[in-house]
């Protein structure tokens, strides 16, 4: 019995974008067919450190693949104190008809594009097919894996960007225009940024000041990143009112998304979600109806993500020959 | 970024039965002196291979250590239909000041040895000092494994046995003679064999037929093992109403051990439960007190018996020079 062992630089040349894409809607789908097991994910706060470490288990009954993603995060002084990353991540994969571990590869690249992904498969979805201006509210890591994966499923014409640093601003301009070749207009104000918007990603990571309701323009499509516990929050919570409104999981979405904002104060009530991004994708409902609807993508992240992504890693290093194999026991 | 690599040979040959005694008692009373985090465990049932799979997690605030261990048991045709056994297991250590995976090692045998050090700390702690004679209902590997503890803190002088397949039986008495010289005798009767208990260990996974109330001599031990989730039973209930009744975890143990029992059928209230085996062995609460009182120790397993133990093994495996160190990230 072997076990392939994957470190973070073959994790990366094993996978490209396009093909999260596919592993994330492959997710969403198997969520929405009732082919996922998903318990509720376990963590340790570390409060001396800053930090703390969760534990995703997820479940896909078709591929019989479960995986199990420990990842870290919020360890700032990791870097200088004990020579490593402030987050770190390791998924494990076992298979589901015998629970033999097949694999472990490093996960601290995994997050971020199937997050990346997820904003991507919500464009395809419900952003307009004449869109192409996108705003970024966010100028981190996770705002330049949004225009890495919606700009292989459509032509960016210019990114309107915002931040409340203006230095990391001025470094995601030089970046994604030396990298995409896209032009990027550095707004003055949020407001002037959003409303350029066709598609308006944000990825604040929560803590800052709203995206008021009124700059937002009609047809808009929101991918709403930044907020996956409570406490955080992006949007103003009246753009909810008369938006169409789809999730990644409702039942994460109404504890730690930015959709439970409105439910909380009222100005929606659960009914008035419009479904699950799945069902969409499946054809169950429908995705957006006309030009002027602003639809709302609220995405908290799932493990069955992790683990779609993380099997089709696993496939391609058995394919291509990439990897170490190790042998916990037996000969 | 180094992680250690540890093989179940390696795991073997790193630790001693005398250690694990060890780990355990540091394991119970880190629990009961508030150093301990354990969340609820996770996991996934898949009914087509018949097998379970659990992720159990534990956090030693002193030690700054956590651990998963990932268990699976139940597939009984793996070994014929996947060339793997029918239960395995991993645990990942993270150190927790920084959340680095510093280890990962076979976890398939340490859930065995921590069970049977367990019943050694509450023989030490709850057992007669003139206790010379074992009564073992169930001769399967754990049943193995407690005499293969207990033997480490006190004088076996003989072993009564029984168990519903004579086959077996006879297997764990030429096995127990040839390892360990204690002399084993095969019981007619489960009634036989209790009978003569100093100290009775129940091991059969609670399947089978119960030990009853009126068998159990006073003075006696008993040491119930087999039952950790519901569903399971071992002890006639009659035998906790006028015995000293104590758990590895109350919160475990009233949910899904042996002591469920007889709460259920309110022969006890949860008042009548003297406390915890850490409290014990930190002096907070009173063992045995004389030679005529039965004394039950309902164990159900804990995490941090996990963490210690494979902590321990980790640290002696780095100053021993002992498994191959791989690099999930950087240089």
């Amino acid at each position: 019995m072997k076990t392939l062992l994957l470190k973070k630089e073959e994790v990366s040349r094993l996978i490209c974008m396009k093909e999260v894409i596919g592993t994330v809607e492959e997710a969403y789908t198997a969520f929405n067919s009732a082919e996922v097991e998903q318990p509720d994910y376990t963590s340790i706060h570390l409060p001396p450190a800053g930090g703390e470490i969760d534990f995703k288990l997820g479940y896909h009954k078709t591929n019989e693949m479960i995986s199990l993603k420990a990842s870290s995060g919020g360890f700032i002084e990791n870097p200088t104190a004990h020579g490593v990353p402030s987050a770190m991540g390791t998924i494990l994969l076992f298979d589901a008809r015998s629970c033999a571990l097949i694999c472990i590869m490093d996960g601290s690249l995994i997050t971020g594009l199937r997050t990346g992904a997820a904003g991507a498969v919500s464009v395809k979805a419900l952003a307009r097919r004449d869109a192409r201006k996108i705003t970024s509210i966010g100028t981190g890591n996770q705002a330049r894996m949004q225009i890495r994966a919606i700009k292989e499923i459509m032509e960016i014409e210019e990114i309107h960007a915002w931040d409340s640093t203006p230095n990391t601003l001025s470094k995601y301009k030089r970046d994604i225009e030396s990298e995409f070749g896209i032009s990027v207009i550095m707004a003055n104000s949020k407001k002037e940024a959003v409303e350029q918007a066709d598609i308006l990603v944000t990825t604040t990571r929560g803590k800052g000041s709203l995206v008021e309701a009124a700059w937002v323009k009609p047809g808009t499509h929101i991918v709403a990143i930044g907020t996956d516990q409570q406490g955080k929050q992006e949007l103003d919570p009246e753009i909810f009112r008369n938006a169409k409104v789809v999730v990644d999981s409702i039942a994460q979405c109404i504890e730690k998304g930015e959709t439970w904002h409105p439910l909380n104060k009222n100005l929606i009530r659960r009914d008035d979600i419009h479904g699950e991004i799945g069902e969409i994708l499946l054809g169950k409902k429908p995705g957006r109806e006309n030009d002027v609807e602003v639809t709302i993508f609220d995405a908290t992240g799932m493990a069955i993500q992790d683990n779609t992504t993380a099997s089709r890693i696993y496939r391609n290093a058995i394919e291509r020959n990439v990897g170490t194999f190790f042998q916990f026991f037996g000969s």
